[in-house]
């Protein structure tokens, strides 16, 4: 199985695409909702609590676990990557390669949290794919609160507002793509998209899924469905953790997935891991 | 000593009115700035943590624990209680009877966190008092981001729109008073009192500290600077806890106290409680 972690729901828009890229795997998906936020926390406590999520995800002997959080990915990865003899996949990379690929300009943007952009991760992770590019990067500590509170209706004046505040500086530098550098933000690209029209969003979410099945092929150990018992549209198994209650998990997680959520949910008591 | 907590540092405008209203109490602050919000939380999740931060307070030996979070006075007061042998004051009770004696018209306003709201604690409380009320309750869950990302100036565009958003319906409602059920929200009380000119508004926290003071003198164990060897102006000592980086919680916490904040911060692993 795929073991997959966010602080709290962003995640899911990686397991979207994870599902879609790669059918036949079995995936445990936790959200630390009972935590979340994680993004504008000290890196010594975001720093534990990623080491406590992915120690309860190594109890199902996952072959590799993704990031699903710009956060941890960007803040965290070397210090818990050391912890674990699994493969551990964050979302900075894949981002960064395909915002490379996607400039034509060379200036690129990256919004994220708090802790993301205090990190300069994509920073430097763009900056070793070419000197050349000319990087603008802006927290936007209220897209998060603005997303889980559900301001995500493409003309919501509160998020148009924000996006205005936020990603004016981005217009003014004339980037030509954008790196959403936190799980939660695809919910809102369309209004972001709205504020900065002809400039290319990438998903860090998404391009981590594709950086997942890069890795899994490299290592040979991608799942098929040659044992499965089921057609060829047949799903490998989901199944959801969460360290606060069921139901506003189960109440919210559709919109993230883009479809109705199926597997169970169950909540496990993260502290003591 | 007196103990207080919060769920981060919202509670600090209730230490602010505790200094001026009982200068010679020696006070420990904790704020879970770990774990905050609580407001979004469940009720299960939230009764959890309320309980290790007071049990953390417990190790000081207090003769009270001022409850200044508008999240866990509302949804654990009864579960947490029952736990400790010194009394625990929240900020519901002081704030629905200043309301009480505040109005004209009867009709009442409530803004808080979403677990504030769906408790109804302050409902209940005022009808108590008078089964005549006319309450109208509103969550405005983005106000904690709100003043905890900085957007606290009086014609912030951000919050003034935010404002209009949640308080609309109390407009409408006709209320003459405005209970602020949270102890953040007097942050924002310049922009609040725009939306809703000639409303009275009752600070929670500043409410909970006469409730504290009333309590404490009843019991006989109010403190006086009878034993104390400095002037009269002298006042009882003061230490902060904190579950994340001290830092950030000493930048911040003026902002809360409007003044400079004197006392030590130290970190504490309030998971171990």
């Amino acid at each position: 199985m795929i073991g997959i972690f966010d602080s709290g729901l962003g995640g899911l828009t990686a397991v979207k695409e994870i599902r879609r890229l790669l059918p036949y795997e079995d995936l445990v998906y936790f959200g630390d909702t009972g935590r979340v936020p994680y993004g504008t926390r000290s890196k010594e406590t975001i720093i534990k609590y990623a080491a406590q999520d992915v120690r309860f995800l190594a109890e199902f002997s996952p072959k590799a676990v993704l990031v699903a959080c710009g956060t941890v990915s960007s803040t965290a990865m070397e210090e818990i990557r050391d912890l674990f003899d699994f493969p551990l996949i964050g979302v900075v990379e894949g981002a960064a390669e395909a915002a490379a690929k996607q400039t034509v300009n060379g200036k690129i943007g990256v919004i994220g949290t708090s802790a993301t952009i205090k990190s300069g991760a994509y920073t430097k992770k763009l900056k070793e794919i070419s000197s050349q590019f000319v990087i603008t990067e802006r927290a936007c500590p209220l897209f998060v609160p603005l997303v889980e509170n559900g301001f995500v209706g493409v003309d919501d004046s509160i998020t148009r507002l924000a996006c205005e505040h936020y990603l004016a500086d981005l217009r003014a530098a004339g980037c030509d793509t954008l790196i959403l550098g936190c799980t939660h933000y695809p919910l809102i690209a369309k209004t972001i998209a709205k504020t900065l029209p002809d400039v290319k969003l990438i998903s860090s979410g998404a391009e981590s899924a594709r950086k997942l099945q890069e890795k899994l092929s490299t290592l040979g150990k991608l799942a098929d469905n040659s044992n499965s018992s089921c057609s060829s549209n047949c799903y490998g198994k989901i199944s959801y953790y969460v360290s606060d209650d069921i139901e506003s998990f189960s109440q919210s997680a559709s919109l993230y997935l883009g479809a109705d959520m199926d597997g169970k949910v169950h909540r496990v008591d993260i502290e003591k891991y």
